[in-house]
Formats: structure tokens, sequence, C-alpha cells
């Protein structure tokens, strides 16, 4: 099943915010609606906004009056992921042949992602297995698996590829405050594919590199600028702090699309500030102030590899993406 | 009030799981009452733990038939701070002279706690505002306020020090998965004095210091090694990484009954591992595997200063406890 589908005339994507409690499948008509449930994350990650970003243009077209401003909310539903906008324009530069190009373009993105997931999950694998003895204890944060994508995943789709070859030791998962996107959702992902892990809270994830437990980071990336400096969910940059002291490899998986050459480095990147009721809505006090950092940036030099669909580059050495 | 105290032959502490929520006292008559307030941490903070000990004693003292049982027990409570067996110790050193010397020794530990802790507050106010221009913004982590002592605080009696000399700029309150005690704790002991705070998920500490909002970081300590190693609550170590990447200084303040001598280093201290239900009570799937430490190690390379009551200490500098 896809994380994010178009079927009948619609989209169809998993509601993220009932995992892991209930798998509950939304249909969603209209941009309106779209721009909601990415708002909410019920639809996040990159990739999958990409796909979001697409299927949403293929709506926005079938109603020209509207069509203008329909794509500009869907554009800024979220400033930090650079997917969101490529996936418009990706459906959008079929726009001359009509509104049936456009969605043959937004199901092109959804194929392709699959596609170049799967590739860079197994380039990622390669560099894993080779510069790891026996079976690879991977560390990872948030979730970069297949809900975070169309299908397969990012840093889980080198898991999964590390998995299929019997490559695989075991999974150190961060919880990742405030939504939880590790215990919620890649430790389902990780229940529903047989693989054993073990969920931490973030704050542990330094020790659990100092300890040795693991033996290499993987994540995702929401966006890369051009001098390799990787912007990701909150808890990313302490991490690879964290991985580099103990002397680890911090491995971004990350499709192409998610490298934005027209930002010079991460100090560019808008980083979202979301609710404060996301921090205290467990345990804090209401009306206390909250800086609610979505994302933040690992600088390139922590950054041992950036593998993509094409290529592993190497940031730490200088490597830059363009 | 303190946090705990001796009244009409028994103690009474404020009960830490019902804050912010509800001001709750508890009157505890037995060690196994005063045990069990540890292990669900009702009580807690390491020189709280220490006057645990030594009022814990003087109850134990009172039933010589299951003495030795009862201080075996509240010794072992918890086993990562080194105060609670120090509590101990110091009540049972009067133990040739009796039970009322006993508690009177329990209750001279109480006294000196306030004296101490006021005593480092000062040295470390004094040794921030050498260090930093105009107002100083606290990052701390955990709660080392007053309901972590007797009164007064460990590093929020830094901060207290500074609020009094009006040079304290704003702290930032790192919530402190998985017990929340920033958000629960701290941030309630700071609204009561009027102090302007943030509260932050522990991810974002970093990017706090790594923007620029903090001039540094102040944290209590479990136990201080020979060689000048922390341990202190789990989520502390990565931020002493970057406060060292970020350039600002990394100060724990706690009182000399932290420091233990007879431990080389911190490999050599029993992390506490605690529940899984502690990580999984929100959002995580029920019977999933965790590694919930209790706490962590900060390396002495990346302390730049140890406040106690009686001097400062520059472990990053190659100075040791002892």
């Amino acid at each position: 099943m896809r994380s994010i589908d178009w079927q009948d005339g619609h989209i169809v994507a998993i509601d993220q915010t009932r995992l892991p409690g209930e798998l509950v499948l939304m249909e969603i008509h209209t941009v309106e609606d779209l721009v909601e449930a990415i708002k909410r994350l019920a639809i996040r990650g990159a990739p999958a906004l990409g796909a979001a970003g697409a299927l949403g243009a293929a709506i926005a077209v079938r109603d020209p009056g509207r069509r203008d401003k329909a794509l500009d909310a869907l554009r800024t539903a979220r400033p930090t992921a650079v997917n969101l906008a490529w996936g418009v324009d990706q459906a959008m530069a079929r726009h001359v042949d009509g509104p049936d190009a456009v969605l043959a373009a937004a199901i092109g993105v959804l194929d392709d992602d699959a596609v170049r997931n799967r590739a860079l999950g197994e380039r990622g694998a390669d560099w894993l297995a080779t510069r790891v003895q026996g079976p690879v204890v991977v560390q990872t944060h948030c979730n970069a698996g297949a809900l975070a994508c169309v299908e397969w995943g990012t840093a889980l789709g080198v898991v999964r590829s590390l998995h299929e070859r019997d490559r695989l030791g075991h999974v150190y998962v961060d919880e990742t405050r405030p939504l939880l996107q590790g215990s919620r959702l890649t430790s389902w992902e990780l229940t529903e594919m047989g693989i054993d892990h073990t969920v931490i809270v973030d704050s542990a994830a330094a020790t659990v590199l100092a300890r040795g437990l693991a033996d290499a980071v993987v994540v995702g990336a929401d966006r890369i600028t051009a001098n390799g400096d990787v912007v990701n969910k909150i808890g990313t940059y302490p991490l690879a702090l964290a991985a580099q002291r103990a002397g680890r490899p911090f491995v971004v998986a990350a499709p192409e699309s998610t490298i934005d050459l027209g930002l010079v480095s991460g100090d560019q990147v808008e980083i979202e500030v979301r609710d404060p009721d996301e921090v205290l809505a467990i345990g804090g006090l209401p009306g206390t102030a909250t800086l609610n950092y979505a994302f933040d940036v690992t600088p390139a030099d922590l950054v041992t590899v950036i593998v993509t669909e094409n290529r592993v580059l190497r940031p730490e050495l200088g490597e830059r993406p363009a």
C-alpha cells in the first residue's frame, strides 16, 4: 500500500496522526482539505509532500478560477521542505497540455518516487555493508520510511535493503518529540516489517552512540543546500554531533529532489516554528512560552555521506551537491 | 517552603509527580514509604536524595530489628546519584550517640544543604557575571532547582542569584523527557519566581545554542567522578557537545557531596535503566523494546567549570576534583 495515492479522481492517503493506534485512510477531494492535512501533519515527510504537491496541482487545475490561489496555498502549506513546491512544479510543467497531462505528470512523480527510493536504499545499503563488518546496527531519527514517501522509504529504505540482504543487526529509534514520528510511525513500520528495534527518548541518542551500541546514524532530509548542509527534523543536528564524537558515520538518505541548489547554506532555510501546544500538551504549564522549531540544520562538516538515487556525496570531505 | 523537611516526627515532602497541576504534600512515616516515593520520583534530585537518605536513617534507627535491611533498601533505592548513600552515612555517623543524635545530624544535612546551595549559587553567578556581558541568558536541563534540593537549588540557584542581581536575561528550559522535569518542575519554579522562560523539546537545545540564543548552559549533577566526568540527567551530554560546538560555557553547579572520589571516571558509574512505560506512555506501541537510561556521562573535556560551594574547577583544562 502506498502512503499517498490517486484513486477514482481523488487523493487517498494514510492519516499519520492516527498511527500507531489505527490505520485510517483519508479521501481528499479539494486543495483546501489537502493543505489542512499537510498543516496538521496527517501527510508528512519530504518525499510524500512532493507527491502531495503534484497531486494537489492535478486537483487545482480542474478549477481555473481558483487555481492560482490554491497553488499558492499548497506551495506554502509548510515552509521548510523543498519537495512540496518541487512537486507542484513537476506536475504544472505539463499544464499547457491540459488537466489530464498534469494528472499524468503527478502520477509519474509517485511512480518515480518509489523507483528512486529503492535505488537510494540499495546504494545506502551498499555503502554501509562495505563500511561495517557483520550485521549493521542503525540509529535513526523521526520517520523517513514508507509513510514519509510514497513507498519504500529513504532512511528506512536503507534499513529495508539491509534487512533484505540479511545484513541488518538492529534499529535504535529516537522517539522524536514533540510529535513522536519515531515512536509512533517508525516503530509501527518496523513492527510491520518484523524488524527488531528499540525506542529511546531523543536525549538518549548520544549515549547509544557513546556506548558503541550503534554502527551508524541514518536519517532523511527535508532540504539539502548547495554547500551540503542538511535541514531535517529537529534533533538531527545533536545526533550528528554525537556521531562525530563517537566516530560513527552520519548518513543522510534523500532523493535528488531534496537538494536545493538555490540556497547557499542552511542559514538561508526558513525553519518552521510550530504551535506551543505540541510541546506543552504533555506535562507543561498552559500559557508558557515555547520555541517549537520543527527542523534544525546539520552543518556539512558533520555529514559523512549524502546518499541519493544517483550518487554518494561526502560533505565532510568538502564535496558539494553541485 | 522546603521541598523535603522533618515535622512532628515524620518526613513532609512535596510530591513532585503531581506538579505542576497540584502542590501535594506527602507525610512519610516509614522507610518503606520513603523508598517507594524515591523510586517513583516523587522525591528526586541529587541533593534532595541526600536529605531523604539522612531523614530515612533517622526513621530506620527507631526500629533496630529492621534497621540494617531498611538502610540497605534506602541506599539502593536508586543507583546513580551518590547523595542518597552519602545522606545515610552523614546521619549514621552519629549512630553511637543514639536515635536523637542521628535525627539531629539528619536535620543538620538539610540546614547545610540550604547554606551550601546559596553559596554555590553566588559563586556560579559571580563566574557568569564576569564571563558574559549584560543580562545572562541561561539554558538548563532537567530540574536542579529548590525541588531537587532542600531549598534554593543548584543550577537554578545560580539562576536565582543572577535574578537577584538583576543580571538574568532569560532561561531556556529543556522539557527533559521522559518524565518532563523541565516542563513540569523547572517551569513551575521559574513561574513561581516570576522569571521569564521558554520551554523547548530536548532536541531543540542544540539549535538554541547554535543560533546564539543562550549565553551558557547551567546544569546540576548526580555524581561527579575523580577525573571530572559529570553524571547527570539523560540529555546532558548532547547539550555539552552542542555548547562546545557553539563556543558557549558548560557550567555544572553541584555541592561537594556530589563528588565521588571513589570512582575514577564516569565509565564506572552504574547508569539506572528505568521502565519502558515512561517512554512508551505517550504515543508508543505497547510492548516495544526501550532502553530508558535515566542518566548520561558528560566527559570532563566538555565541562567548562564545576561550581561547588567551595570552589570553581575547570575540568576542560585538566583540573580534577582531587
